[in-house]
């Protein structure tokens, strides 16, 4: 964890710092990953069942392809009901949320006679990556498939590896509740392959999101282009902008939050009083000694932790911006007033009693948010990347010839002859 | 060129060829790619003069690096009256159109009391890549410039290699119209590079768009995640349907301004009556004879180019579905019913005045559009990609008292105590 003030000399360079370093793992896997895309793409099935074997240490012949609806089902009225109920309320809200992100149709006719627009459509089909082991997370399911439905997707895969053959109960009662159609017993690059090229039994997918490890964010860039991918996930961080009247307990507990997840993630603090900085720094010391995480948070606040002291929290603002966070909390009297100014963050969470944690599960916004500073041009996960857009135009005789000659014109200009010809020929033939 | 009959036999396998025939260059890039972007990492402008140097023969020093925006303005005012007022045409009409797609943002409270929305911004900085050469087209760089004008993007990089020191005024004239805050003369892979990590002349950007070759194709690529970017573009494809009642000219004129673009583009026509198909056929041999681009679109067609008669033009949709083309044209007597129909295509052309030709320039819709059966999941260039949106939330007390105990219960579920606790010491300070 460092310690900055932006009142000292050496602020500028130490901050820079701490801005371009991008925490990204370096692991070179794009080798690996292209040989098992490689694979899938050329044996199919047969890929997938040997990497399965090798890597998650079952044969998918005994323990099955498929996870059943039945099963799902099962397990979905198998939870305990205080579970059930807090994940139908997060599907309920999250459904809500992403109702209003539903794109609306243009059709108009303007003044030259053109009638044109835009038109929304459901991809035909989307593949959901569920990572195995620890970090499967069934609202994850939920945050990924969920805006998948409110697009209208017909066909929705969940992919998700069962290593040793030990399924989550978790994740197979959020694939019952999002009414998943498929559930496949693989993960891992394999995974993402069989997705984004088709195999004997998987048929291929348009569009492939969710998180996973190195090999699965390697393997869905390599098949970007072939279908839509959600976005180049990278370590996930926090920042909270605190004034002194904060609990230092909570803000100290919102910090842990993000360093929890995994050793590379970070956590920032910003506040307008240095004795509170140091309340909250003792206040995460207190808490990391009863964590049952520490081990993860530990190091993820040791190595990429920050406190930062500026004057005032106005002063804070522009250095938040050059973060762009994933997520940004306002703890403060006018929370509304410093997020008017800031320009980039994945998600915001206003005021004292909006923990980020809220957001994680039932608040409504989707939890998939841009990470590593891309949130200067990238957006949370929505229902417009299930969905493309079709424009289309439509002219008459009269609006043809309007805009006829502009057309010729620039076409010849660019040595295009038969674009000019084109509409010269209906031009010519109107007059 | 090849001709199908959906009636035959082996048409289902032929046609399955078609489809996944992808005209990909397969060209080994990547590894000359990464090595640039490398060099322009480590080396900044000193790479870039280098780069150019070699690959476009002229030395940066001399000829300068950047045209300023007199040189730009000039060059508009040297325009023929008629191709500047085309231009401006252009420029209007694309405006308008793309300012409907600026989305609005959205801010509510709902009935648990918790107030969210998301909130649009635009990217700070865009970079336009413009090609130099044979393919430098000022409607290109309209076409992409707009969109990012319109979404609010403050600062307006333009990228175009000038081989030989020769730069090309219509570029410089759209530059002008455009407004673009910089202009500098450098292209290829060491220009993209240039725009995603910044070199000493050059600050970075946040989104890269525009067409280029090989290398700029893969240059994108391998900087997306760092910055945004528009799409990976493939080799362009018209599929027209046209019934008997058209023109053989004009379908003919039509099918070769595409092929006229590139060897690797596609042409395809299906219409219902085998006379029509062979009277296009005889007509597309006839203007090829007198076609000053004919080296090229006759290398297109006789590749790429398939002339398919189905029994009706309804049986013709699915099979466009399956190729989800960038352009569609229905030249028919009810087109709106057919694209109805029509679940994938990057952009419509509706009725038999309505060449494709007319969407490249003048009528106001995106000319960038997916290529390669990405239509499947990908939608042309638009105002939404130089912004992203910025999901918040605020809780009161009442709220959060109301939303947390499921989080924290999801939060225990997946083995998240820190993101439990953010929420239960609020929790229990409040009662």
């Amino acid at each position: 964890m460092i310690r900055l003030d932006a009142s000292d000399a050496g602020f500028e360079a130490a901050f820079a710092a701490l801005v371009d370093d991008r925490r990204e793992t370096s692991t070179d896997v794009a080798r690996d990953v292209s040989t098992i895309i490689r694979a899938v793409r050329d044996d199919g099935d047969a890929a997938l069942h040997a990497f399965t074997q090798k890597l998650d240490r079952h044969d998918l012949n005994d323990t099955g392809w498929r996870v059943d609806a039945a099963t799902c089902a099962a397990a979905f009225e198998g939870l305990e009901p205080e579970l059930r109920i807090a994940l139908e309320l997060a599907a309920t809200r999250i459904r809500a949320y992403h109702e209003k992100q539903r794109p609306t149709d243009t059709d108009f006719t303007d003044a030259a006679g053109v009638r044109l627009g835009a038109r929304w459509r459901a991809v035909d089909a989307a593949g959901i990556y569920v990572p195995g082991g620890r970090a499967a997370y069934p609202s994850t399911l939920l945050m990924n498939a969920i805006p998948a439905r409110v697009a209208g997707v017909e066909r929705l895969v969940v992919v998700t590896p069962t290593p040793d053959g030990e399924v989550n109960p978790l994740v197979l009662a959020a694939a019952h509740l999002v009414g998943a159609d498929e559930v496949w017993r693989v993960g891992g690059a394999q995974a993402v392959a069989a997705l984004a090229y088709g195999t004997q039994r998987i048929a291929r997918v348009d569009v492939v999101t969710g998180p996973g490890n190195a090999w699965v964010a390697e393997a869905k860039r390599q098949v970007y282009g072939v279908v839509g991918i959600d976005m180049v996930a990278g370590p996930s961080e926090i920042v909270v902008v605190a004034d002194a009247q904060n609990d230092p307990e909570w803000i100290a507990a919102d910090l842990l939050s993000q360093a929890e997840h995994d050793v590379t993630t970070q956590s920032i603090l910003f506040t307008d009083n240095a004795g509170f900085a140091a309340a909250v720094e003792a206040a995460v010391e207190r808490q990391l000694a009863d964590l049952p995480t520490a081990a993860t948070a530990r190091v993820a606040w040791d190595d990429n932790g920050a406190v930062i002291v500026t004057r005032t929290l106005d002063e804070a603002i522009p250095l938040v911006d050059r973060l762009a966070p994933e997520h940004v909390e306002f703890a403060c009297d006018d929370p509304r007033a410093l997020f008017d100014r800031l320009r980039h963050a994945g998600s915001a969470f206003l005021g004292r009693h909006t923990p980020e944690a809220i957001g994680d599960y039932v608040a409504g916004p989707n939890h998939v948010l841009p990470t590593g500073r891309r949130a200067r041009f990238a957006s949370g996960l929505g229902v417009t990347d299930f969905m493309k857009r079709t424009s289309f135009l439509q002219l008459d005789e009269s609006a043809l010839n309007e805009l006829g000659p502009a057309t010729v014109a620039l076409a010849n200009a660019e040595g295009l002859p038969a674009h000019a010809r084109s509409v010269a020929l209906r031009i010519r033939t109107n007059r």
